[in-house]
């Protein structure tokens, strides 16, 4: 199986379960990401990552550029080796962090000056340069420059941008050009909360020779119901036979929601930060641990959850733990709360191939009932 | 085996190996025990606690007792059910923290008032109380209430407080007497930094029937070659038969130097705290992790330390989580200094066995040489 052949086992309506094989490996979908932004999942070794299942991970382009930077990291045999992760990995173009985290962007056609948040150092990223870059970290699957607009951008500023992604597209790929090395390329399809903008940035961005698709630019901000019309939109526009990728999604109900429309891939900072917050997801629903109700309670966090945190501890330690600040709450809470995810994803997979996926999508819209309508995200 | 006892095997010089017995298994002497203040060692799981080869840990009663509380432990089956580990433990008795911790301590010779260093509550410890504690904590070893008093103090004060943590020791002992359930209790020799008022506490404490003792007081502060006078003075008053522990201490070059005057048992937080701080115990020494110098250094922390941190992952690697502040860096650091100071005991055992051990001494010694100078306890 050479990088980049992605093969669908089973559908069931519009969900898919597939296989997608990397450099470094196949990867099961539908498939969840656990966030490594800095080369690290935050508080999990490797080891706990294996433990728990995780067959990729996402490292940020941004992030990893500005420390330990792509040259040190390329010199160090990739991030790979760098972080003694051997499963595949995938990263981003860095273009949503120099838009959501880093000050004083300057936005051409050219590309994006920006100003690291580390320091206030100022930097440049073009589709090119962040091709580089994503080279050099070694990822399995890198993604290309975009623009991601705001929920309040209007049309025309919508159609713009729709037209520099597009182009960045095209210089990402003139960069990178398909079979140039064992690296998949994702194209990202934009558009904002225009239907007929998502229409024009799919027939462009489809039209181009990359390996999977993503749909970016959701999840910033919008109504659940909106991104639903959308999503519900976009993916069909998005060819059959490659792997779509729903970027930044999201809540246990998306990431099913998302699977009913044909979405392949997720990645998304909720499970590992709310973590650390110490909201849980589990069986019955989200819970937070620090809540008194939990001080003597001797039961599992999650009685279905089988992952080292539900085997080993009560709530009443995990609650004692988060309280006292230990730093191990952080570690237990993540395991926990990854665990929750693939093994959601797990599920997915087998319901799909049992022809069943819609029972499981009415399970988790239940378990979740209410908790929507607080969506951390 | 009954708890409490404990054999001698090997002795070497002064230097001892032995095993002693308690209600959750053995542990092979020399020991060094981990801090696991708030019922964690900090960063680390009961698994990673396992792998590095602990065979006691110790718990903080002040701590415990302030959070979540010993009443609450008790409920939840006591301390190793509440926190998942099954080998042995040993409970400080909450004194020294009082004294170093908490504001606005007022000592009486009935026992001492304190107000919580979390909440400023008022609190109120006698030898009685701290026995209860303890016994709901459910500890294999209990320590007795005992006054620390600082490298300041005066000939006459010391001898004052030497009078004091003899009569509380009295008072543990007839509100737990021997054999009165299979938790063992320690005395604690106290007396400055006096040598005939560290022989009248030795006579006092070890006339008493307890399963151990230990030297406290030391390493608040004074030279080093005050402490080794003390300890040198000190252990030749200790019963033979019983084992001896010296508390709160110490550097790689403190612990070999203790087991050459024939101490048994250690605790430190060095090594813990250390690691958080990114200073590294190694086979060529200490070493910063933040320094510049390892920023492409693909090396091991140590190669001659086979630890999953020095098994996993480059000096570099380590160098980038603790200057990008990941939590996984506190946890790889706690993993490689604690195995760092269970290996020097295992080696001080195998040493003492084969008659070897002055050589490991002065290897230590060596290898830290400098290092002494500039000590962090």
């Amino acid at each position: 199986m050479h990088p980049g052949q992605f093969q669908i086992t089973h559908t069931d309506g519009q969900a898919r379960r597939g296989e997608l094989f990397t450099a470094h490996g196949r990867i099961q979908t539908p498939a969840f990401m656990p966030v490594g932004t800095q080369a690290s999942v935050k508080s999990l070794s490797p080891q706990d990552l294996n433990d728990i299942g995780a067959e990729i991970i996402l490292g940020n382009t941004y992030h990893l550029y500005l420390r330990p930077g792509h040259e040190l990291v390329a010199r160090l045999g990739g991030l790979h080796t760098f972080s003694s992760w051997d499963r595949p990995i995938l990263t981003d173009s860095g273009g949503y962090q120099v838009f959501s985290l880093s000050a004083l962007r300057k936005l051409t056609s050219e590309g994006v000056e920006f100003r690291s948040h580390i320091d206030g150092s100022k930097h440049w990223f073009t589709p090119e340069k962040v091709m580089d870059i994503q080279v050099n970290l070694g990822s399995d699957i890198m993604m290309v420059l975009d623009e991601c607009v705001s929920y309040a951008a209007d049309w025309t500023y919508t159609r713009d941008s729709v037209s520099l992604t597009t182009d960045w597209a095209r210089r990402c790929l003139k960069a990178y050009p398909p079979d140039s090395g064992s690296q998949l390329l994702f194209g990202i399809v934009q558009g904002g909360f225009f239907s007929d903008l998502r229409t024009l940035s799919a027939e462009e961005i489809t039209a181009l020779p990359f390996s999977g698709f993503a749909v970016g630019g959701l999840s910033v901000g919008e109504p659940k119901e909106v991104m639903l019309d959308i999503l519900a939109h976009t993916v069909p526009l998005l060819p059959g036979h490659r792997p779509r990728y729903l970027m930044g999604v999201g809540t246990p109900v998306d990431l099913v929601d998302g699977i009913s429309h044909g979405v392949d891939m997720f990645d998304c900072v909720l499970p590992t930060r709310n973590a650390r917050n110490g909201t849980l997801y589990t069986s019955q629903g989200k819970i937070n641990i620090k809540r008194q109700e939990f001080k003597a309670d001797e039961s599992a966090l999650d009685p279905a959850c089988e992952c080292y945190t539900c085997r080993t501890f009560s709530r009443a330690y995990l609650r004692h733990l988060y309280t006292a600040r230990e730093l191990l709450a952080y570690r237990l809470n993540t395991i926990h709360n990854l665990a929750y995810y693939l093994t959601l994803m797990r599920r997915a997979r087998t319901a799909i191939a049992a022809g069943t996926f819609a029972s499981l999508h009415r399970e988790i819209q239940g378990v979740f009932k209410g908790a929507e309508k607080m969506r951390e995200d």
